[in-house]
């Protein structure tokens, strides 16, 4: 497994964007396409308030199979009603047009302010002539999706003579359940369509949806995957600890770049009585705002640690059992050993990358999770991200 | 129930508050006293990683029976092992010696950095003495007891001829579960030690465990309440009504004076399935970063609300019943009305209090959150809390 210095779309994968008029400046509008039908499984969000896209691209899936997946960003295309269901259509309909797709093989999504109805002709404009855009630079995809992300995201990885590429996007409202913000993978492996649904729920499971930023669920989280058998088949086991690899990498980029983030936060837990148990703590660590506060600042508030443990109330939790371990050193060990080298702490947690492992000696069963540090950025970002 | 414009301490109770030299400046050390040993009753937090006073404080409230409390800041004494409960045990003792009281009838209670020693010989040091300070304005008593409180907080309510003052801090790490971070309730009313147990876990339901800053649960919450009985019975409805509207206002205090905080925000969920349905709906409003922003910057980014209402995912949740008022105005009705007025939005969330209520229509049950919003402030306070 190796990631390219350089993402690459994989074979008969293409993809392009551009601005089409929603936002002022910056791309809008994305494609990415197949130039055969493909193999394909998505997950989603799990939020009671799905957006027209979700409710759609639902159904859609089921076929699986998709030659074509459209993406605006800016305008999310949630609480919209009726109106909205329509509007997700067209954006799916004018990609067949433009580009001779069958019925039901083309996925949509949109990404941005919630409760605000689609501006679709643009969209419709937009997609007139995106066939001339096309490149295999997944890039060039990535930017037209993004929201506040501060780079477009995109990684491949060679899996015998085949590639996977995963085009990704994250920044707020990030604690997907089911999937992630709006995520789309590539492969010109040959998978069989149920083969890749189960894969991809493994994959996500101890990625995407270990990831968070800010607790908050979005309302459009989605997560593709499509295959076009370009190059063949591949083990299938390979092909599924690739995938895995991958995703892991794309939720750490997401994670890094949360909004107004500094660092990248990992929690991981060792050592608990069941892995639901393990899942839970090791959230509570990168949700926790003390923790995330304490990671920015550098601040050896390792007793927050504790805290944030103890606070989940279900889980089996032994005071007298528990190791804190940041960055590879010890800092808490035993009920009596409190007197921790606070400089070192400091240092330790001065990086930009802060891991907080804790060993709960309780049992069997790790997790890791993926989060970021709490910041002023983060407020300004939000405290205005309507009006702006 | 009347709020007295000056709190005052019953009948009976006095209480003081001095710096013993744990904290540069400020008073970091009170009592409160009772002048005969009163009913008493308490709950404290459900974190897995107790403060030594909690654990000792567990087995003290069984008696039944209080004369004094004893509470310092700047260091919580949690994570400390034996030697924490030795200091705990130290810190009541010299209450006991300084005052005359019976064993086993003097609670304690620290707060402020996690996994530090408790500088015990300043506390021993400061109790000495402390009988000549005594005064009857809990105002006094509330000092020694704030970390980031902006300022002391109390309240006294007449209740019949008797009357219920409750001091308490807030401020961070707060989303309390079975009580606040530290609350102390005085009555001079005549109240059985069962009555007092049962009313202050009913009043707590509704008030300190429907508070939340930022969803981190302290190591050290701690609610307690003394009777002295020196202005005799009351009728037990009217007490408990009593104790339950003054805790709530105590509640919206705390929220208020969030870390940051500069505005109350409340989250109302009526019409609910399940009255557990209504109080995780409720705390996920006033829990969720994206809504807490938006009220910081009066941003009319109402598809939040939405979307936290929706991320309750094992909540009854139709999205086409859903109405969003926010200070009494509607802004959401149903799936297919998006068009609202942004301009009166940004009015409405412009003020000190931002009310989100949602109605379900799913139900009969209601409930109601208190929080506050999120800010560069918390942030600030945060990233050096244990530095500064």
């Amino acid at each position: 497994m190796k990631l390219y210095k350089q993402p690459i779309m994989p074979s008969g994968f293409s993809c392009a964007s551009k601005n089409c008029g929603i936002k002022e400046t910056g791309n809008d509008l994305s494609v990415f396409i197949s130039d055969i039908p493909a193999n394909a499984a998505g997950v989603f969000t799990k939020n009671h308030f799905p957006g027209a896209p979700v409710i759609l691209g639902r159904k859609i899936i089921k076929h699986g199979r998709l030659q074509g997946i459209v993406v605006n960003s800016k305008v999310s295309n949630v609480g919209t009603g009726k109106q909205g269901i329509i509007n997700a259509q067209r954006m799916a309909d004018a990609v067949r047009n433009e580009f001779q797709f069958a019925e039901n093989e083309v996925m949509m999504s949109s990404t941005g302010v919630i409760a605000k109805q689609l501006p679709v002709k643009l969209i419709e404009n937009g997609i007139k002539g995106f066939g001339s855009l096309l490149t295999d630079n997944p890039l060039i995809g990535a930017e037209g999706i993004m929201t506040t992300d501060t780079y477009p995201k995109a990684i491949s990885l060679s899996v015998g003579d085949s590639i996977i590429t995963i085009v990704g996007k994250g920044s707020g409202m990030i604690e997907p359940n089911m999937a992630t913000m709006l995520v789309y993978i590539f492969t010109d492996a040959d998978i069989e369509t149920k083969d890749l649904d189960s894969f991809l729920r493994i994959a996500v499971k101890d990625s995407f949806n270990m990831l968070s930023v800010d607790t908050d669920t979005s309302t459009s989280d989605t997560c593709i995957i499509m295959a076009n058998g370009k190059k063949g088949k591949v083990d299938n086991n390979l092909f599924l600890e690739s995938l895995k690899f991958a995703c892991i990498e794309m939720t750490k980029l997401l994670a890094r770049d949360g909004e107004g983030a500094t660092k990248l936060l990992t929690g991981e837990v060792n050592t608990a009585a069941t892995d639901s148990e393990a899942r839970v703590i090791a959230k509570s660590l990168v949700n926790s705002p003390l923790i995330k506060t304490m990671a920015y600042g550098a601040d050896p508030n390792i007793g927050r640690v504790l805290m944030a443990v103890g606070k989940c109330f279900d889980a089996t939790v032994d005071p007298e059992k528990i190791e804190v371990i940041i960055n590879g050193t010890t800092v808490y060990k035993d009920l009596d050993r409190v007197d921790f080298d606070e400089d070192k702490v400091r240092e330790l947690l001065s990086g930009e990358i802060v891991n907080i492992t804790v060993n709960l000696n309780s049992g069997n069963f790790n997790a890791r999770a993926y989060g970021c540090d709490l910041t002023q950025g983060y407020i300004e970002e939000n405290a205005s991200y309507y009006s702006s």
